[in-house]
């Protein structure tokens, strides 16, 4: 059968980690290329998975006094350029539309790359007083930057899906408090629907964002080597404010800047998450993010079939609070039906047939272990539970294991050198200059600083590189 | 006060519905204008009441089997000729990208208008054998088309929100079969939702979607005389299935082409809403898209407020099973409030005052009839119920009287004109030729065919206009 031989992955996760994330993304049904470089269809597998992220940061956010709003696809140019630093990181991946139907317009309109300039036009006119902060608005939508030469699904994508948080206050303590309990919530989302490890810190001045004053982020690690940037919340000081003139009356009555935050999580952290967690037989999902948790398999035979399917229905009844699904189409077999949901990632494959009930019991099989085991069903809803909540600790320890083991700490540039080459993450003091990096960057072939990890302490040392004095220790690693 | 000052509306809906309308909209913090001519903010407040529309449709089309995905913004301009009524009748209003950064592209992307051109390239390759269908699935996205010189917030943008559903079926029978099924859940949710009563029926084929072999629409009457159209349902028949060459094995192996859907509801249903169920002290929200149902609103004195505040919090606390908010803002006068949240359309406010909590009671005022009423605390939480349903089912009970009041039944082209120019909804016999009725749009300066509406016996008589044997009887208006 043609499905049965395209069911397979023609290389080892290990061996050859681009190849097996371009076929696994494909066979598992997640996504698919277009007519358009670097934009792809999110099919409805992994649309489900971005719902499922989308409601998490959505429930805390809201929790946080976040309200969603919608502002305009298209941004005219002037608007893009009132903020130099925010322009100069954002015009060259910009896509610009000149014409409507037959018509030329006045003026280029961008498809926004971020939307910064269109909401702090409005932020301008809406803030009057002390009493209209703090303003806290998301937006939940497409964003497209034409960059990347050699796209890949999820990773690198000209068009991905996010939120983009920004958030106004009256004083910068608020916005300083914020721009980390933003991180800390986006931590725990990771940590609690991903089952990703990630490391919290602030990014170098030359990879911070273009406006931002500082930029904190969750970094992360992949099984071939690279680093790569997850979620992130900016704080923006003052910057945004000057250039579109946000200001407020005071309860003093006199006029001030606004204070500004903005933070964001991708569909990028969906190819991340499938890319860690995953092996050779296809995805691994945590639960928490995965459409469907559980899938019933009977076995199937003749004179047995009606016995074996009722049984089956009962346990789906049994497991509802869970998603739950019976597999019991006749034109696939046992065995394809097992390998089509473990290339999904499906957590846990229940199997029963007429021995089983007999015996009142089924096969529960975990995705990540492959660990087969028999469960009396009448224990079952307890160990589903159990399976579920271990196969998230297990994926969560694997990617701490996986970014932790990938650290090494140098003390010179040759160590340095050998450790990128040996695909490692490297944690080294650093005197924290742009220039300073430039070299690194150069010399290691392509290292950047990933981030300052949070709480250092006083550090004394000289910088790895320029051996000025060091102002933090930073790990160091060739991104995505 | 200044802010005092602003919160009242400088024109009767009755008068100037027009100016009420933009009023109203910017008053009561629903969206606001921007550098782009037709595309507008979604404030928060406008925004919630989508993310409740986005909830209840969502939920149905996904109990309907109907799975969500994302498909891409930018569409190459060779897929958008494909099927060519399509192109006819989106191409004059595409916004095009002609350039990314500072280089030109080799073919135009439009901004999607629609999505049918860059969805069924992918069907075509995911639709193999009858195995694959029905394939269901729906998008909730942006779309932009550079329509309209006059455009009014919600109800004519040149970007809005919607989703689109595109389901395909092996067989008429099926495709048929959903079209009114999916026209029935539009209608479903307008009633439980919106409040908003419409009449189902089918467009004239002039009138019909680019594309399509038959639209099923529901079409709603605004106060100021004019037709608007609401969710509509398309049948496409094999159109695009033979543009796009989409075709699946059967099960006796032959070849053949699907059948294919599309179906939309539109953030312009929110200013439908506005329009229909606003009055001259700004918006009337049904209950169950209100962000807000009810605001406690303490009459506070020197002496007493504490305790006030201590009982506002209990009953917050007994109402906490809807979207209640206690406002007790000290900067603003309880006058103030009133008019704010009044026109904010809030559909319960309660007044809680020393006095009422010695006699255990509260003030409750209905944003609907603005009728006062006291109610004993005890009783409060059923009251708030009751009142809630009634909101809803007299804001329903009236848009079906605005509607069924608006329409007049005429024989001859001289009543015709004579109800158009009252602004009236004409119902009239038609030979349902394109000719005939580009002839009457012609003669009653801008009616077009609403619809044919559902449900009609057999028609006998001659066409209103051309005298010809009528097919049946439609509704002709003015469209807003």
């Amino acid at each position: 059968m043609k499905e049965k031989e395209s069911m397979a992955l023609s290389v080892k996760k290990s061996e050859d980690i681009s190849t097996w994330y371009t076929e696994v993304i494909q066979k598992a049904g997640l996504a698919d290329y277009t007519d358009v470089s670097g934009c792809i269809v999110f099919r409805p597998y992994a649309y489900a998975i971005w719902e499922k992220i989308v409601k998490a940061v959505d429930d805390r956010i809201k929790k946080m006094g976040v309200e969603n709003a919608y502002f305009p696809l298209l941004i005219p140019e002037k608007l893009l350029k009132k903020e130099a630093a925010h322009v100069k990181g954002f015009s060259p991946e910009v896509a610009w539309v000149t014409h409507a139907g037959d018509s030329k317009l006045d003026e280029r309109l961008a498809v926004r790359p971020t939307s910064e300039t269109i909401m702090y036009e409005s932020y301008r006119n809406w803030i009057r007083s002390w009493r209209d902060l703090p303003l806290k608005i998301n937006q939940w939508n497409n964003v497209v930057r034409w960059e990347f030469k050699h796209p890949v699904p999820f990773l690198r994508t000209r068009e991905f899906l996010w939120n983009e948080g920004h958030t106004v206050f009256a004083t910068k303590e608020e916005a300083e408090k914020e721009v980390y309990e933003i991180l800390d919530m986006y931590d725990d989302v990771l940590k609690e629907y991903f089952a990703l490890y990630g490391v919290k810190g602030k990014k170098t001045e030359k990879e911070k964002f273009a406006g931002a004053e500082y930029t904190l982020s969750i970094e992360l690690f992949l099984p071939n080597g690279r680093a790569i940037q997850g979620p992130d919340s900016h704080y923006d000081g003052q910057n945004f404010a000057k250039a579109f003139d946000i200001k407020y009356l005071d309860k003093n009555e006199k006029e001030q800047y606004v204070w500004q935050n903005t933070w964001a999580i991708t569909t990028r952290m969906i190819g991340v998450m499938l890319m860690i967690h995953g092996d050779d037989k296809g995805l691994v999902l945590p639960p928490k993010l995965a459409p469907l948790q559980i899938v019933i398999i009977p076995i199937l035979f003749k004179d047995s079939k009606e016995k074996v399917i009722k049984k089956a229905k009962e346990i789906k009844e049994k497991l509802k609070d869970y998603s739950v699904k019976l597999d019991d189409r006749e034109e696939y077999s046992a065995g394809w039906k097992f390998n089509e949901h473990e290339m999904k990632g499906v957590p846990i494959r229940i199997e029963i047939g007429p021995r089983d009930i007999a015996s009142g019991q089924v096969v529960l099989v975990r995705r990540d272990t492959l660990k087969k085991e028999i469960v009396k069903i009448k224990d079952l809803s307890e160990k589903v539970k159990k399976t579920l909540d271990s196969i998230h600790n297990n994926l969560y320890k694997n990617s701490k294991k996986l970014l932790e083991g990938g650290i090494v700490e140098v003390k010179n540039m040759n160590d340095f050198k050998k450790a990128i080459s040996d695909k490692k993450l490297v944690k080294a003091l650093f005197c924290g200059e742009a220039e300073c990096e430039d070299y690194i960057k150069d010399e290691t072939g392509g290292a950047s600083s990933r981030c300052i990890p949070f709480g250092q302490k006083l550090v004394t040392g000289k910088c790895v590189h320029c051996g000025k004095q060091a102002k933090y220790s930073v790990y160091f690693g060739k991104g995505y």
